[in-house]
């Protein structure tokens, strides 16, 4: 069970504030690693820190893309007006949207309504193109968390989804990458606040894992740390100005944010 | 009038196929400098060739987005039937879809339609947020052509642009970047083999310059290296399984590509 972190110390006089990345060895102790195990495997290092000595970072900064797949929960699909395409439907958030654990969802001056969307995200290990689906897990890194949030009133109003999903800070990711998780029928839940507003299975999405690395794959090249998020179940809504929002996925953890006022 | 360019040498026994920049010296000769201009600023080398000698490529290779304006001439989005849109709508092409001058646009077996859309692209020069529209020159580096190639009949299907436009090869940029045109009334056109297509002059873009980079620099953080593509006038047709297509801006240059059969 790898957790792959990357963290900044929190204390002052750390000396450094170059990012950092380790691996969870326990519940609450990170042991760094000497670079990026997404290039260059883990190799151990003699620091250790606990949880509250860092602060986390998105665990990958995509070098290109976060492709999105859309309407890939039926229920989802059918809250939006709509049912699951024959293909999955794909866009793009670019990678200046991506923020890690706690960092804080800047609500644009340009939109009423600012949804949440929470997520399956998954890191891609190396360049691949035309990958069959039963050769999925040879491309996969890990999966992490994510938030797809969308100013709904702009997604509504351009038609293309693009500006609405593409604001700054509008894909939190995290906090880990956890190299043995496989999706199955997991829980995945979205709390803003107290409220729960989406509770689901990973197993309910249409387009699996392998036929979404297939479909996107023989579209576009995919490249090492390239970020796919899977789609959203129902339960979308309005985040709180200056509240908190909380995705959950059983078996993976947990990725939190603060909304701005 | 500095024209910036990247290329390898043909010859076989050159050496390296690193790819090297340099630019224009004269109308057939290129002097190699010692890094990406884009970066480091131009400082020349010794090292002379023809353009006969070396292989063109993109002049800029996106470090992350490819930024696209739709819909931004009121012919063409008269003949995709519909209005200029009261604010630009935009949509992004991943880094993995540019090609360079003379390579092969691949036309994928999903789609029996692709069509040329000639555009005029941006090269930004440094990161940058919030960019008043008067403060715009700031922050481009140049211009360079560009074709947004578009499998038209997945465009239809899919409703969202991102994967008609985002297969490989669909967006050639260059033959170089020009770090002083200024866009005005000159003539953009494509061709496909002797046919022209699209004619129109830079002036009837409905969003100009200015107010595309202040619009887009409110969404989103741009930078080095990022393109923006500003939208395709009127004419807009399916290219020919294995010929060629040309889009040519006055004064900036021309920039063709052969297509797959």
């Amino acid at each position: 069970m790898t957790k792959i972190l990357r963290f900044v110390e929190r204390s002052a006089n750390a000396g450094s504030s170059e990012p950092k990345f380790g691996i969870l060895e326990s519940e609450n102790v990170i042991r760094a690693v000497a670079s990026d195990p997404l290039y260059a495997g883990i190799s151990l290092r003699d620091e250790v820190f606990t949880l509250d000595e860092v602060r986390l970072l998105a665990p990958v900064i995509p070098r290109s893309k976060v492709v999105c797949v859309g309407k890939n929960y039926a229920d989802h699909a059918a809250e939006m007006g709509g049912e699951v395409p024959k293909q999955p439907i794909i866009f793009i958030k670019p990678n200046t949207t991506v923020i890690g654990p706690e960092e804080t969802i800047v609500w644009p001056k340009e939109s009423e309504r600012v949804d949440h969307e929470a997520e399956l995200a998954i890191v891609i290990s190396k360049i691949c193109r035309y990958v069959p689906r039963d050769k999925y897990k040879d491309v996969i890194f890990g999966y992490t968390l994510a938030n797809d949030v969308t100013a709904r009133d702009i997604q509504k109003i351009d038609g293309q989804w693009t500006r609405a999903k593409g604001f700054d800070t509008f894909c939190p990711l995290g906090p880990w990458i956890d190299t043995d998780f496989e999706p199955g029928d997991q829980a995945i839940t979205c709390f803003v606040g107290d409220e729960k507003r989406q509770e689901a299975k990973l197993s309910d999405m249409f387009f699996k894992v392998p036929e979404i690395i297939e479909f996107i794959s023989s579209v576009m090249t995919l490249l090492p740390g390239d970020v796919i998020l899977t789609g959203t179940p129902a339960g979308i809504g309005p985040l709180q100005r200056g509240g908190r929002v909380r995705v959950s996925i059983e078996g993976l953890g947990s990725l939190s944010n603060q909304v701005s006022k």
